[in-house]
């Protein structure tokens, strides 16, 4: 739908962000930190930041806006970006584009599917994913890091959380399961460390939720002066966000909330009103489907105050 | 967001729709009519209708948009919304909201949820549901069937395809193992076959393109002069299409198309641009996860053309 | 391997049956009786009855060897004796021979090996053979129900259990979920109820564990005066009670006891010494398999004392 | 039971043997030779070798009995005996003792049972019983590799095959998935890449049906003079060789043939007649569940003609 030109009333969006950001701070239960990643564990579950960037340009922000925490499986956002600019259909050859449906047992799936992961977010969708960036001639322009891209895309260097970074590159024994088990269906070219190392790292970059908000505008609006192929681009991985972004939950975030998004176990969630807002916002305490509970609520009471659902 | 006061060109739409009925006149791969059906088998894989109705009232149609057709798995949509005006939130402690992520075998998932569906819109969630019909009391004015609701909504009576209904009664044994197994969980209060008759004869209900577009306005908008209930109702139901509407296709579906959508295996899809328009699209020759291959095909194709992806 | 040969020492026997009652009459677990069927949940966990029929013709018996209980799924094993009489090796064509592996959903066998029952032992291949008994012509002689082949075996009427009877006819959910799956794959040839009826009803079955020993001589020797045939079929339903008799722990039964044998959820246990005794014990009490507790506790210490494990 | 008693009669076993090496040679469906291993695929499949060792010492062979090789999975037997020796029913806390039950995905189950394998004769448990004997202290009498147990056992030194080693160590990812995951559920001590040396080095062994049936000798009769300790020992692996021995088709073996037997990939088959005879067959041609299609014919004549079934 032409939404570019609905116009966000800034003052209505402070206003609501403030609010937002008020509520927050009298709910009592926060979810749980990821207890399966050291460097997590450790941090206060009630900590939470919002920053919102406007089609218009405008960035409105509430609470820890600049505290950087790690984007974990946002990251896949910005894989699959990188290999859809570099590949494009070819992509969907070794990766599905349908919802998990699966609790805990992605693995079931992988093995039913003979290696072919369900979609590019689960775990073993964005190791194939990784596999394939190795495989971007160095001379392309999409030859980037995911790193880099971020870097690109915000306009700053973007970190690295070290205490993340080192827990998960000498654990991680499941991932490196469905890494071999996609390796033994011959869907992964390169050698399963090699494969590991840049995947440890994007999970563990580090943003801020203003950063994370600035990260996403291109899917927001297709980047600036967007060409066809960029709109179609933004518009594929919002549909996927949708549909496949917040692991089992996603389903009950679509009821919820109605925008694509995509959480991190770092408690981070990057979601989208497109041709409107890009939208980051991070709290550390999680539901049972590993997505950020402050966070999801947040977005949904924004969403609400703000008639930003895509379904009406 | 608000869309409401999006306006379609209904010249541009004309033309878009002859254009879509255009392209599908010379495609020769139409996909396989429901064979588990016997009623269904017979029917021209070729034949194709389209209806949309515009949030201003304006119907535009093409092909044969006034052949009736059953619209079966369309007519959980309806289903559910009756049970959420009588139940509310308390529908969703027997009935899911996840995708289900399981190609065949739906049987699996609700052994391991226990007797709870994983989603209203797969068939032991519509066999829940309409159990739950059958406990809205005489007296409520939400008490109507699927098919009076539809009438309602169309404004004209609706009829039953008899040979759908025929063979469908004297069947569907898979659905009878899945409603025994939710009611071995104690996720059934009638018994099986008191279940199984308004289920089937809500699948056998025969609908036209232009009647299916019709009963979808609610949809769109909310209703005439919508209550913010009504309006909250639409949009949950929107999500619900979007992330499980089209079987295991709806992640495919939402990458391709952009809209929430149900489909059925007589080959109707209702589709929805939320603010916009709802769209009725008939054509009996299915793809591998069961949904009408020109009917999806169609609609890509308008959305593009309308600009109408709810994901930018 | 030519065990015929092998006498029992009958005084031995006797002193090892006393000191396997002496033992069990100081244990102070006795697991749980089942508690889905109402019946059974009535009983004392410590009962406890004991009745071995050895090659020669002896019977000794410890505890309330004279206490009726029903057999529940030790009918299985005459179910299937029946059927083979009557239809051989075609009885393979519709049920497998493995064990099945499976902790609880034997449902997600089912549909994944379309509606083959993996084993005749478990539920719904207990189902599929009493399909088969439905056709076997009335002037067979084979042509009896388990209840009359069960009488012709022990010499004596044997009769139903009423209150379980009554309660698994009209529950059974599950069951029949599973008879309704194997209809929708073309592995059920009468109607689901008909079929039910007669299952119900050999479930129902009340044998004390002396009639229960007695039963099982054909499977110890192959009948009075053995034919090759006769012999061939005990040697088979006997290595299908090992790898298949105690649920999802058949594999332990077989590590601890060493001995084929069925056991049923109302407590008792069919157990075999092939060439050499045939067992019937009895304890309501029920591990986490559904297996008699102390039943298979009395039959490790008995085969252990005696030397009667196939193993060695 | 006290089947030591019971004399072979040689002539009659040599009668036997001559028998059913003579029907062999006329069969004309030899099944197909591994292919997912390139040593192994080259070999004729219509080759065939059997030795049987008697209670009495006696040895017994027919045709190529003195072709070595790949032990292949016949070497889980031995690992597990050596695990059995150091650590005795500790094994059990880390791996089951029952079927799998599961054609081909066992990581399904092994997730399922959060990183125990069902048994230690699936890829998995035999991984996990790999790692368990990295652990048996240096000073111990048990602390030997399968190799040297192997060779003492048989009395001579035994070698490895090559192309088979070499060929699995730099594949094996399903195995590497597998260990992987027993890793992410902390049921494995040491790094996936110290176990999988010593697992593939064990499958790689090469015995002929003569040694491999010396080999045998002590799951037949316990050993030499054996203690109670000893016999207990054979009486148990030879259950889980009857229960899980013959990958998804040890139900299938059991009803056939009726002995506690292991096969291996390479074609080759371990059987016992507990008490009586140890029993080494090969022939490279696999039915569809990966056993010598000919080594099960050949078995099942041999037990029916010599009355070696453990069932009667």
């Amino acid at each position: 739908m032409a939404k570019r030109g609905v116009k966000v009333e800034i003052k209505e969006l402070e206003s609501a962000v403030e609010e937002v950001v008020g509520r927050m701070g009298v709910i009592e239960r926060f979810g749980k930190a990821a207890d399966h990643i050291e460097g997590l564990a450790e941090i206060d579950t009630d900590r939470f930041g919002i920053a919102v960037v406007t089609d218009g340009g405008a960035t409105v922000t509430g609470g820890e806006a600049d505290e950087p925490f790690a984007i974990q499986s946002i990251s896949k956002v910005f894989g699959l970006t990188l290999a859809l600019q570099a590949f494009g259909d070819e992509v969907w050859k070794r990766v599905g584009r349908e919802p998990s449906g699966d609790p805990f047992n992605s693995i079931v799936d992988l093995e039913r599917q003979k290696g072919i992961p369900r979609n590019p977010f689960i775990n073993p969708g964005a190791i194939v994913v990784s596999d394939m960036l190795l495989d971007i001639s160095a001379k392309s322009d999409t030859n980037k890091t995911v790193r880099e891209f971020l870097a690109d895309q915000i306009g700053e260097d973007v970190g690295i959380d070290r205490k993340v970074f080192d827990k998960e590159s000498s654990s991680g024994f499941n991932n490196r399961a469905m890494a071999n088990l996609c390796k033994s269906f011959g869907n992964l070219n390169h050698e399963v460390e090699a494969v590991m190392k840049p995947y440890v790292s994007q999970c563990a970059i580090a943003l801020s939720a203003r950063q994370l908000a600035l990260a996403g505008r291109y899917l927001m609006d297709g980047g600036d002066k967007p060409t066809d192929q960029q709109r179609l681009l933004a518009r594929r991985v919002n549909s996927l966000m949708l549909t496949c972004g917040q692991y089992d939950g996603s389903g009950e975030f679509a009821f919820r909330v109605g925008l694509p998004a995509k959480s991190g176990v770092g408690g981070g969630i990057l979601a989208i009103a497109p041709g409107v807002a890009s939208i980051g916002v991070w709290s550390p305490g999680l539901d049972d489907n590993g997505n950020s509970l402050l966070g999801t609520l947040a977005l949904e009471q924004l969403a609400e105050r703000m008639g930003w659902s895509v379904f009406g």
